[in-house]
């Protein structure tokens, strides 16, 4: 997918969400564990359920590698279901690899030609010869973690580098590496107060946003503080979609869950005009 | 394995010699290509001829993951094959992941209980809760980037965070952390002037040290800067050992190229009583 299709697809569908595929079989209904697959036959139900209102899908890689061989078949199932029935929506393989440049290129091929993600999440430490074999692959991007959700991101990303901090002199440098308009950045929803200063180094490109729902975050404070003349912005939830109920009506609630995350962007992306 | 288990093996085989288990099927002799499983059969020929002067072996899961359910089968036969015929090696999934808590503690479940890996890699971009849940594992291993061996390492570990760099802050909050007493370091061969000062920060702990070989560092450097009283040292080599030959004599040649590091090795740690 084009960043050009990505972008028309927001205006279409009126919608930012992206909805995390952090399958948990502890938490899915019990008849589904009656399935062959029941990560997969959980995943279809939400995807067909939710569509509507999302542009794009995120399965976290630890969910599906923490049941070994069949997780992997599974997300290897959830992914061409997404690539066949809705070509229309992104996809997001959430795996935070990075690794020596040989290394990371394996990565980039396994998500990107094998796996046929349009995307992957990448963590920065390793820095630039760790991430640009990522950005190296056409039509295909490469989110890189900048300020996370999650408390940790204070014991290193807000720490004073010089003048400013970790997160935005990894903002700072990755826009002078190869292909870098190939690049979003992961920006949590829990630090809106931060969008702004962030937008200000990375006027154009993408913000995948996680944080939205169960960790905190407002979409209407993302928007105010993050969205850019195209929106610019991808919003996450994961665990308030998929387990909105944990009963047979498990699709449904994700789709009510979803249609009214979509509602409170839509009226941020009318006025974008 | 414990810790004092690790420490008794250095001792017995007078090494440190960690091998970099990075299988890549354009580099494997072509006759093992017909096998129906080329990268477990060439895993264990090399496993089988090394093990005598190798304490520790290291899957880099990217090299795995390229080959999708293929090689996550690869894998898991490769780490079953060393606890099953090897119990004496340590293992090491080389995977540099990190996310939240709650997905992190699925990846430690992944490596540490499904996969039975003593220790698994681990980036620290994300903080105290993207590393934790790893160390919650006893009798586990989590070993952090710290001071990587590739050019991207100056991008931001060699950065200035107010006194001191990123990595030695990395290494002295990581101090403080839960069960830090789970936590062995990444330090690049290819610096070994900073070994000295990092020893200062973790006197105690064991090191995994690339960049041996293909990359430029010295076995007798790391020695010298890097030792402590245990050795407290894992000295890995992939490309240098794996692609000794890239005929039938893969095998041999792959045990003399470890037997020519151990020997290096053993002299050192003669040395340390």
């Amino acid at each position: 997918m084009t960043l050009e299709q990505l972008i028309e697809q927001i205006k279409i569908k009126k919608s930012v969400l992206c909805v995390g595929l952090d399958t948990d079989l502890d938490k899915v209904p019990a008849h589904l564990l009656n399935e062959e697959d029941p990560i997969f036959a959980f995943n279809k139900a939400i995807i067909d359920a939710t569509h509507q209102y999302a542009v794009a899908y995120k399965p976290n890689t630890a969910f599906y590698e923490a049941y070994g061989l069949k997780g992997w078949k599974s997300l290897e199932k959830t992914i061409n279901y997404l690539n066949t029935h809705y070509p229309d929506c992104f996809t997001i393989a959430d795996a935070k690899r990075g690794d020596i440049g040989n290394t990371s290129s394996r990565y980039a091929k396994a998500f990107f030609e094998d796996l046929g993600f349009d995307s992957v999440t990448v963590a920065p430490y390793m820095g630039k010869d760790s991430v640009e074999p990522f950005l190296a692959f056409a039509e295909k991007f490469t989110i890189m973690l900048a300020l996370t959700s999650n408390p940790g991101a204070f014991d290193f990303q807000t720490q004073k580098v010089g003048e400013s901090e970790l997160y935005k002199k990894v903002l700072e440098k990755s826009k002078s590496w190869e292909n870098s308009d190939r690049l979003m950045y992961v920006v949590g929803a829990t630090k809106t107060e931060y969008l702004a200063e962030i937008r200000q180094i990375i006027p154009e490109a993408f913000l995948l946003v996680p944080g939205v729902g169960a960790q905190g975050g407002s979409v209407d404070e993302v928007f105010k503080y993050g969205a850019n003349k195209n929106a610019g912005l991808l919003i996450n939830s994961s665990r308030g979609i998929l387990y909105a109920s944990a009963k047979d009506d498990f699709a449904e609630a994700a789709a009510a869950q979803a249609q009214q995350l979509q509602s409170q962007m839509a009226a941020h992306i009318e006025k974008l005009g």
